[in-house]
């Protein structure tokens, strides 16, 4: 399909959808109740929190002139269903991760993770520092919506496998679950690419329906008792080194809003970023020592897996740069990515490294 | 001196301060204008706008409600007056680095950075996801305080050095501009450690009266001219892993706030953290480059440094562990420091370091 036609019908549509279903003026005054339609299940730890999270913070800080009420996948949309839903005004906003848009317009996987891409810190930079949150916008506002980043789950770990992989070799015919961009770039490397639902995995696992797996990080995984159906661990992965939730309000309801109520959108989602970063990395620690000492062996990829994993997510990427937009949120984050990571790796990573190695021996 | 009966002492001081100059009704009707003292020169990049960032968030926000007025340092008070300023209710809050306050109390340094401390993302997982803000307020609340991290430097550079240093003896007698905690356990090396303000350090490595100094990283040192004056630059650094800026409000203003308005003053001041660490790096990153391209030689410690600024940093640190709240956060600290840190360097730190490899091959 080309990219641009289907880009320019989707923007027609989305506009047009949210024309005839809003009207500004009624969203102005007096207390109003939003409902945020999310791709989760509800109580889906560290996620939902990062919901609550943000809900609660626009609900107690306009002192319920907007009061925030989430909706779990499923309870008036379909998980997949929220994105439209919200661009045409059937709810008012959506949390979810906006990867699962792809389809929509493949730029959305920037404002959750591609693979190769940036880690968490460097996402920062890039959101809160320089171009992110404007071509968040600029993205969105095509669909009618205002998008901001409003969870984060830390880089997710590179996977689960029954039997250690040795070389990019070893890939080759691997049944392994995952799903979205980096999915496609393992497959170049011969996998068997899987899109397994998280309730089906360790099953899937047990009867060797699946050799490897990814989920998200060693405090969710040890959830599913991944543990227990597989010995070896890879804490780094290529495919999400910082995988960011979003946050999504129909752009008529969101222009409508008073200047102050939308500066509280913009800090609450800001705010639920950093502390579900932090939720994550406060549960992940503990979690990767309790799997350490039951007996998981954790391992580390190759350099040669290193180099697969790069070519591969490089052709993924570049598969979508005719697309004018994609190409300037793609420039922009590599460019981004490519400088930050220079101060980064030089201070903060020598640093912790060396102090690391140090306090080892105290 | 002994730090409990100082810390009564500093208790009973600010209460009794406090209690006298405020009248809590007033402040919960209507608007009003908070005077918001700083340790800061105006316009000082990157601290200034995160001085600016959260006033603006809160009148922003608040529609005005609460209308925040930051004051350079001098223009109401001095620079290392602000706190006593706040407690005794003279200005609504002030924004400062709270390592400044180590007289008031050694555990304020926590809040700011200490030497072999924790990294910017270490830092956001034990405030926002563990016990962090909540130690900060139980310190603040003692001298009528309720304080919020605001800001964020990032990593500090090692620092720079008109000779190059190859081992943990050449510091001994070495002429090192370092203040606070970092200075006192570069002392131990045999340093002579020197706190020259930020405006006389060019003259002082010009004239040979210092021979190294840090200052903030890449960005700010480079507005200072230091690459002019020496030839090496250490860009990983043991003294401030990353430097958090914080607001504190008068205690009893802040609880006469109402609900909403004490949410916004808290996610104000948690975007303006996030977003003051986005924009250091993204000057960080091409300052680096340029400096480097520029002829600066860029190095790094030796091992045998590193273990004895380690040993130095816990030596110094561990003299205020008779004081039960600082070694309440420091156990608090530590802890969290440990457990995250482990995840992160199996996981991002690896991840980095592989894609960096990767992608300078391509």
């Amino acid at each position: 399909m080309d990219r641009r036609s289907f880009l320019k019908n989707s923007a027609l549509g989305g506009a047009a959808a949210a024309g005839t279903t809003l009207a500004a003026p009624a969203y102005a005054q007096g207390n109003r109740t939003l409902t945020m339609v999310t791709t989760w299940p509800r109580g889906l730890a560290g996620v939902w929190d990062s919901v609550e999270r943000v809900a609660n913070n626009i609900t107690a800080a306009t002192d319920g002139q907007l009061t925030v009420e989430p909706k779990a996948a499923g309870e008036l949309v379909g998980a997949f269903e929220v994105f439209d839903a919200v661009t045409a005004g059937q709810a008012d906003m959506y949390h979810g991760a906006d990867y699962y848009f792809v389809g929509q317009h493949p730029a959305f996987a920037y404002f959750t993770a591609v693979p190769f891409g940036m880690t968490v810190p460097e996402l920062m930079t890039w959101y809160y520092g320089q171009d992110g949150m404007a071509l968040h916008h600029e993205l969105g506002e095509i669909f009618g919506l205002k998008s901001f980043i409003a969870g984060q789950t830390g880089a997710q770990g590179g996977g689960w496998f029954r039997n250690p992989v040795n070389s990019a070799e070893d890939f080759n015919g691997l049944k392994f679950r995952m799903p979205g961009l980096g999915g496609e770039a393992l497959s170049k490397l011969g996998a068997s690419v899987q899109n397994v639902p998280g309730g089906e995995i360790y099953q899937a696992l047990s009867t060797g329906a699946l050799d490897a797996t990814e989920w998200i990080g060693p405090w969710s995984d040890e959830k599913l008792g991944l543990q227990e159906v597989c010995d070896y661990y890879y804490p780094a992965g290529f495919h999400e080194p910082g995988a960011a939730l979003s946050v999504a309000m129909n752009l008529e309801l969101f222009e409508s809003l008073t200047p102050s109520q939308q500066k509280i959108v913009e800090i609450a989602s800001a705010d639920a970023h950093q502390a579900n970063y932090a939720q994550f990395i406060a549960n992940n620690g503990p979690a990767l020592e309790r799997l350490t000492s039951g007996g998981t062996q954790v391992q580390s990829f190759a350099d040669d897996i290193w180099d697969a994993f790069g070519n591969a997510s490089m052709e993924v990427l570049n598969q979508y740069t005719d697309d004018d937009i994609f190409k300037k949120i793609h420039d922009s984050a590599q460019a981004s990515m490519r400088s930050s990571s220079g101060w980064l790796s030089e201070s903060d990573s020598a640093y912790a490294q060396q102090r690391n190695r140090v306090l080892s021996t105290m």
